[in-house]
């Protein structure tokens, strides 16, 4: 049977893969910082000649941004997309890092071994996983299983903003019955797990306004608005006393997770204590009528990412601030309106003014929550394909984070998108010594082998 | 009457007064930049050459930051000690300023000349103010009234570290009968004051802590403790509804004003709606159940001076902190302790905590609030004084702010303080563009040459 053959092969040339990943580990392709622009250029053409070494029509497709690498593959069965990103997180601190981020190192840890540098899980090795699969397949049989579109982006780390013009002028040829998504990790770091719900989010950063100018402390402490006390109190009011978030509205059309769903997170055994013990917490925190996996994945939350105002530096100044700042994020769940929470919180803050006090906002994003259609017979068609490779049962599992792309495909496209990703917890993926797992890379592609093989034979 | 020589001496000679301090003016003596070091040797070397022309027996005093300037005048009745300092705050953001702030301009305003330079009002305007009334006191008297000791400071700006040890060691040098003050100003920038009350403060730095790094507020957002609420649910609870500071036990042991301050004050015809309104403010903000003055002078406050945590960059980061800061301050009255209001505010910190979040405590400092005792006859003889020099009667009043020097005569030397000083509320000391009012410059002097001539006739 054709699939031993390539899973054989992909056993044979993994050497040979993992010089190829560090060969693309080596490109510093930081898209957010306009000094490495000639570098994610190198990467997507790096990409470029390696999908056209392996026989499949491949171009880069600049932007205004950074360009897109798009792949054709023709083929008989159902047509997939598969989507990773090239481009990296920055490398600051640098200090911090124990081995050059762009000078990738194999190393043997307690844990087993690892490739490490900036981008080996966040995309470039995810990416590669299935590039590799794609390889040994047509290595072993001449041809890939069935049509498959090749799509890279290199603008992820840095807001994709040419992503969805792009797909926009080029739906015609984009358009693929099924997106794949290799950008998102295993549970717990040992179960195989395809994400079907994604958070949402609204992000905003509202600026309270008092006094015309700084003012000394000494000279208007207890007569002129401290803008930074009014900023504590609206924060301080967004929760209630058992976590759940106050905005009017805010639970409206939220739907209770199905019993059959629930049965299913409650199998898949979350140890919320070890995930929380490993970053030097103990205590879920947040709404204290919900079980953990529900506050991460299918409960919506309001946090508070930054604050900031008066004198922060060292020493002491006693000012009276003329303003006070906050990003606020919202993470949203099914039923959540981006734009409806955005004016919840507005009008929120707005009643929360005394006088003399002003509030100013500015919104920095918004996008709905992200429910995948399972019922399609390819996603069980991959989690059996995912079961067969690894030790335990692959899981559909949620995820808080918010993955816009996974929606695009949906908005722009009318794509449904499978989500599937070999990363570990401790990847250190957006922070220093990121590293990537060998198991995730040889068993990710051997994952990818046996999906291309369920998939092609199943109507996605 | 040798009065009315000295006062006309110093109309003839205010060119010549003025020439002075436009010299002093330009050296940039910032006390708080070490590479300023030895301009601040060369003001206080300059001082000393300048109280030596007059005759008097003046040294550079050498200390471990900035030096003192020490000088005597020996002669009959009381024996008086005037303070004032020499350095002055950094000029940042230089772009600000219309002209040079080392570069002296005397310019016409719609509100009549001024100086302006950096440390023209704050402090070497008002230092001069005296100097200059000695000097023509001298010249017209062939010696000064009474027994003189000039004591000026050269770290007023940056901390004063090394003024009560010098005291400490120089005590029996520097103890006199009364230390006079001028680095006030006046009451509503018209009228003539004797500030006999200070707030002192409690200063300190809290930091909150959560997980123990930075989280993805994706993947642990709703589970995980996030220090930004817990810090701006403290900082929301510092105050009631009304204004007022809920720490327990903060307002014990505070005296009412008697009937006579309360009366005296309400004399005094505060425009709250005008000092506010120069502002941007309309509404006095504090505690609701107190007047504007009260809140400003003689009631305690509890004020956020800064605040910071998580990401305060430009665009968004969705980061849950691992810590959350902010410097409060707290302005003290007539009974409070300094010791006992942090012990309070740390005591109520640790109460808000909830699982698995920590505080830690920074104290940048604590000085009780100063009460000149008024009924000492010098004080009446110099609001006596002032009244004779100005259109408006002399008032005593309060000072919302903190000087701690008062404190130290007090407390190190055994002395009494009066402070007096003729600053106008617009000669934006410690901002760009800093001035002092020719008028402050002149009246202030002659106000000098009067209340040298009432002290040296009564008994301090």
């Amino acid at each position: 049977m054709s699939l031993d053959a390539v899973l054989s092969r992909i056993d044979d040339q993994l050497p040979d893969a993992l010089t190829r990943l560090q060969t693309l580990l080596r490109i510093p392709s930081i898209s957010t910082d306009p000094a490495y622009a000639a570098d994610c250029r190198a990467a997507a053409d790096w990409l470029v000649a390696d999908l056209q070494s392996i026989g499949i029509d491949a171009q880069r497709r600049d932007t205004p941004g950074h360009p897109m690498v798009v792949g054709h593959v023709p083929g008989d069965g159902p047509h997939l997309l598969f989507y990773g990103h090239y481009d990296v997180q920055p490398v600051d601190p640098l200090e911090l890092w124990k081995t050059d981020p762009f000078d990738p190192q194999i190393e043997d840890t307690p844990k087993g071994r690892v490739i490490r540098a900036r981008g080996s899980s966040d995309d470039k090795g995810q990416l590669m996983t299935f590039v590799e699969a794609c390889r040994a397949w047509k290595e072993v049989n001449g041809t890939l299983p069935c049509a498959i579109t090749f799509f890279f982006e290199g603008e992820e780390e840095s807001g994709s903003p040419s992503l969805v013009p792009f797909m926009q002028e080029n739906a015609h040829e984009l358009r693929a019955d099924l997106a794949l998504i290799c950008d998102t990790g295993m549970f717990q770091s040992k179960t195989p797990a395809i994400v079907t719900m994604l958070r949402g989010m609204v992000t905003e950063e509202v600026t309270i306004k008092g006094p015309d100018v700084d003012l000394h402390s000494g000279f208007f402490g207890g007569l002129a608005a401290n803008p930074i006390h009014t900023l504590s109190r609206i924060l301080a009011g967004l929760h209630d006393d058992i976590g759940g978030v106050t905005l009017p509205g805010f639970y409206d059309d939220i739907p209770e997770l199905t019993p059959e769903l629930r049965a299913q997170w409650e199998g898949l055994g979350f140890d919320h204590a070890r995930f929380l013990g490993d970053v030097g917490l103990s205590t879920p925190a947040g709404e204290q009528d919900r079980t953990p996996l529900e506050m991460v994945w299918s409960r919506p939350t309001a946090e508070v990412n930054g604050i900031w105002g008066g004198y922060t530096g060292a020493g002491f100044k006693t000012v009276l601030p003329a303003e006070a700042h906050a990003k606020v994020s919202f993470r949203l769940v099914e039923g959540q309106d981006p734009d409806r929470i955005r004016d919840a919180f507005r009008a929120y803050v707005t009643t929360q003014l005394p006088d003399d006090v002003t509030a100013e906002f500015h919104a920095h994003g918004g996008s709905r929550a992200g429910i995948m259609q399972t019922s399609a017979p390819a996603f069980e068609a991959a989690r059996r394909a995912l079961s067969n490779e690894w030790p335990e049962e692959a899981a559909y599992v949620g995820c808080g984070g918010s993955i816009p792309i996974a929606g695009h495909f949906g908005a722009v496209l009318g794509m449904n998108a499978m989500l599937i990703g070999f990363g570990k917890d401790d990847d250190a993926i957006h922070s220093p010594n990121e590293k990537y797992d060998m198991e995730s890379f040889h068993k990710g592609t051997r994952s990818w082998a046996r999906i291309l093989d369920a998939l092609s034979a199943s109507s996605a």
